[in-house]
């Protein structure tokens, strides 16, 4: 099946399912979608593409196959492309520099999700490893299936999680040792402890469930004024990083040019006259 | 029923239903309690002057009638008022400063409840509608009603939020899953759901016994050492904007200076002597 | 019984009872294990040394006896030492520069578990109270048993906390209301509650089921890659006191070095081999 | 001579010498101009009028006789309105609640000049004393005279500056290690050592040529789109509080809306047809 | 004269004048170098390439034809693309979107000159408008001809500049009333005022000798260790945008690799043989 | 000569030549007082000595020898400890961890200068290599000779400065393109190209009469209110990492206990009396 148009991509899925919505999906079920370079960079492009894209007002990440969301980093393909620094004969500190161009260009694709400008909600099932956390730790709604399976795995292999995982699972769960507890052990943990301490906000039935319930809710916010959702999305991501006065005063700003728009019309015509309001691209 | 003296105002009723404890009911339950511009600026004052009161020590707000703790904006006035920015034949710069400038002094009214030195408890029930949210995330204390329904409403006329709720928000609530769905898509919840994550820290039984609970915890923090409560508030609000370490060295110079009150010797001795501390005046 | 050797002290039992874990006990229980200047001192000083000492790699802080972890503060001996602000005729610009100082090096010893490089967990029972909130809220992870009773106490005796709990407890938890509800009320609150807003990440039966439960998990990170674990903890409180993309540029130069290390070739080898990995020191 | 509309004021002379040009003059020479409370919430009131008055564009500051711009503090004065803490038989802590809420508010005063969105301009003569640099600190544009001579002179009474100077001083001139000589030893510098420093931008001859060239410098300004000179003001302050990345954030929303103006237009005709370009007012 | 290989670009002539050194000049003399879209793209994507290039060390930014480096932004071009916000029938809320998304990527390209990890050094000669002044201020060291004449152009088209000019302006030199002076008036200012305010580092006699000066400054940055260059320069800007405790912590991490190259063991035996050390590239 | 009382050191001369003065001169005058570890770890203790002590109240640093304040680091030694990151067999992640240690360990014993709660003043002469600039960064004022001859050195030796000079190099003077030519190319600049970018406020003819002027300077602060003194550093330290608003904020609670010391009346009943003031310890 080929993508939409614009969305070509070798390791994704792209489809439209509905009205101003897509749905992009990981396809490397055979690796239990394991990621390895071109496909962060696939995804990151894609990303980037749909945030000014008015065409799509709402985003879902699945992901192919029934055993994972994904199993994390392709272990074998890092190691061969020299990911895990083992390779060449530099001396440590060009090694280094190699390494840290390489993860901030590896942390910029997966940013690109939550640099998006429409708001992404993610379905996670069965294995969520690793750079399942990084990746849905962008996203800007998590649901999960009954049976997904969490583990933060980097310390197994000897590394701390460096694509943002613990930049930030601190700042959208709220028990730090919680996220200790787990982060330093690369314990497991189930769809129940994930909904307990906020890191999922919807448990589905099953796969099939979590992605049907993913794109409903895709398709409502996708309903609702661009503007409108556009702007929470940002203001909250804003407020994540700022104090309180900074961003009150981005607020005031943001909005002195938002509510110039004909939506808030729009929205309570259609309200009055009991239809669904439509809303010009953005 | 007069207000207390020097609270006077038109859309609140105040209180002072015990020793050092100030209501204020917001009152206008014809309307669900919406609001419109005198009502914010009355708000805005009054917490000003509870803030340097040394009659209270603790502040509830609570709201009139049966049905809404607010309906929030009444958005009706609001268009009247040219505050949605249709009206006038501006160019959209100069609308732009125009609505930057009366969202920053509409920000600055609800602000007034956090920088108000005394504890601001609020007792929500029925409809807490946009506004409602604003306000209550800005009180110290959230109590709730069990029939409580909340509604981050804005999307829904075409705008974010930007009195303070998507900036608040993240910082007071356990989940930002949860806040981005509820945010974007303006969906209800209740008080169940409030208290799961955080957003209430009790649900009572009907609207009699929130505000009993909420005026008895009023009360057990006004018999407490003023000098001691006001700084909690004052730390933990400052903790909240800041890195550990900055808050620490503002810490250790804030009670350089309040450790030289007489309330420890005055409660240490009404511990030993089975009574009840009275403190100075602050 | 004699201290493991670097780590004589007065009022802790410091053991290491499994390979590369060290375990420090509070010991005054007769005195509920209330802390002096001394003590603290002695505290921060073991933890410092801990940090760099490459034959530990976690760390579990427990207290001797039954009752309590720790009642907090001695006041009694707090207030011959003058800690409390009323004795000498300094005036009190001078009163407060040495209170300052003091609150300062006071807060620099509790401090320490947070600085200390290992990873250190902290097993809560009976009494925790005042300074126990301090000290539980600088380690990384927080058990506790069925019989935990906490009180952030300092507003009882006329003072708000000053030595970390008001500017870390906002940060570990997810629901500011509850936070601010307890530490102005300084109200009881039990186990369960503590695990429900993300305080503690578990609960054990008993005091001798908690410490076990902090050793087994001590152990377990003990047992993986000290580069990974120590990278981890260092990550995750860089991530709470900076931006997303201040932690992510950190995160990149951090692992720059860290993915140098020999041990993801151990941990891989010793995975294909089924065989435990063992790691350099560090 | 009365104030214009509006500016009605005790301790200050109010004009408008210039087409939407605002002068406002510190009139209490006799007392070489020294503040006292009444005076600087009057300044305050003046500025925040000032601020969203679409009559001026620009404000110059000035100070009658010839003697002072100002010599700071009427310290007499603040004797006796306890300013100085020795008044009441308050404790120390409660005594410093009254001083630090004193200390705001003062603030706040004087960061009003700061805060009004139209450029300011001081114009420096004689004695500058204390609250001269604590209030010139928070103009935009600082002119002075060659006879000027300057003083932090706090310390000189046991106090260190706490109305901005020691806040704005280290951000508006070139040079810390000058910057704390003057402000520790509260030693004299004249008006080259002023612009050699960076801390006034001219020096005029005397005191007319001063007033004079700030009014033209002011109404120079006031010919120019009130939107770009008031947004250039805005974004330079946001400047110096931020990172540079989160100014690059604030001023693409800022402008977004502000080039939506048809100033641009009006300037461009105005320029091909060689006559002074007439702005909307703002 | 073809561009060197990897930098093929219409706009700007890229050369390799001296070992490891890369001159990028501006080329579009006829027009003053006035910049339009796709040069400013090209430009940012020149940079990128340089950022990682083993093959140069330092970068050089010079400017076609005598008598501007530029004249900012091509006004004529940039209306005809609407980026003036004055086109199109959007509502002004879309407009801004539009605007704001336009601003970054603009301000993207520039930045772009800062986030090169190499040294960039510009020569700044005759008319330096507007966007002269966006793109120097991102460039690590400055020289500029002593017929340089420098305006910060924008407010006389009825905007605030946008393109970094007012973010980075007050934190390159060291006088904030200088910096207001002249970005709210756009004045003009020459070589002597640029220098002595510390805008440039050195004036040159004329255009020849300035490109020579920088060029030759180029070199000896590029014969010296590129790990200890770049170091510098990512430190420094690190320094800019964060306190002294946070740049002193990513400081020792950063070096915490870099000093494992073997550059400082090459640069002393260079240094005890007497003949000029060479370094590996990076 | 023995050095004064508290103050025993190896390589330093402490003498306290005026009322309340300390000096500390370094004495390696043979190795021009090249530092090796030793060496920073007493500095280190010194200025934490000095930093509570009563018995002073500024603090003035010079050197031994008529060649050099410092030629820096002394390499050779450094690269017999190790400090250089060449010895041992570890990998390169944990021979980061070390140097990493190393660093901050060395960067605390140097900020502890910046620390000290008193001024500390820098007499500068002959040499003043690397760590001179490290070090006279963290000093509050800076005095040089004549004949003073500075380099940020280290690139020379193939590294980026990390004991402070970039971090704060930045922040003390006014031209960030001169910080960024001088350390990324290691060139020599002389005593007046410091005091024209503000790097020193002042110079003196020779050795003799650059400390004789830092100990006079060091006596007038002397004389002063050590509570204003010690305060106009603190919140002038404080000012440069924190916004305006922050700071504002800090000030308010500091002075809040400040102003009531009795310095103000002592100093004010001796500007009356026409006598000197007598201040009580601090």
């Amino acid at each position: 099946m080929a993508n939409v148009k614009g969305y070509e991509a070798e390791h994704f899925i792209v489809t439209a399912p509905a009205e101003y919505v897509l749905r992009v999906e990981i396809n490397r079920p055979k690796k239990l979608n394991a990621f390895f370079e071109p496909m962060w960079l696939e995804l990151g492009a894609l990303m980037n593409k749909a945030s000014h894209d008015p065409d799509y007002r709402a985003v879902v990440i699945t992901a192919a196959g029934d055993r994972a969301f994904t199993a994390g980093l392709d272990v074998e393909a890092a190691g061969e492309g020299g990911l895990l620094g083992t390779s060449t004969n530099l001396d440590p500190a060009r090694k280094a520099t190699t390494a840290r161009r390489h993860i901030a260009e590896f942390q910029d694709s997966i940013t690109a999700i939550e640099k998006c400008e429409k708001p992404v909600i993610v379905a996670l099932h069965g294995l969520c490893i690793g750079l399942a956390i990084d990746l849905a730790s962008c996203a800007d709604v998590r649901f999960c299936t009954k049976d997904a399976r969490f583990s933060v795995k980097e310390v197994d292999i000897g590394i701390a999680a460096d694509i943002g995982t613990l930049t930030r699972l601190p700042k959208i769960v709220g028990s730090f040792s919680w996220v200790k507890e787990v982060t330093m052990s690369a314990r497991w943990f189930d769809a129940d402890e994930a909904l307990r301490v906020g890191f999922v906000s919807r448990i589905l039935d099953n796969k099939a469930k979590a992605v049907e319930a993913a794109l409903e809710y895709a398709s409502l916010l996708a309903g609702k004024s661009p503007i409108a959702v556009q702007g929470t999305k940002e203001l909250l991501n804003h407020a994540r990083d700022n104090t309180v006065a900074d961003s009150l005063r981005y607020t005031a700003i943001w909005n002195a040019s938002m509510i110039q728009c004909k939506d808030t019309e729009d929205a309570l015509l259609a309200g009055l006259k009991k239809r669904t309001p439509t809303f010009s691209k953005l």
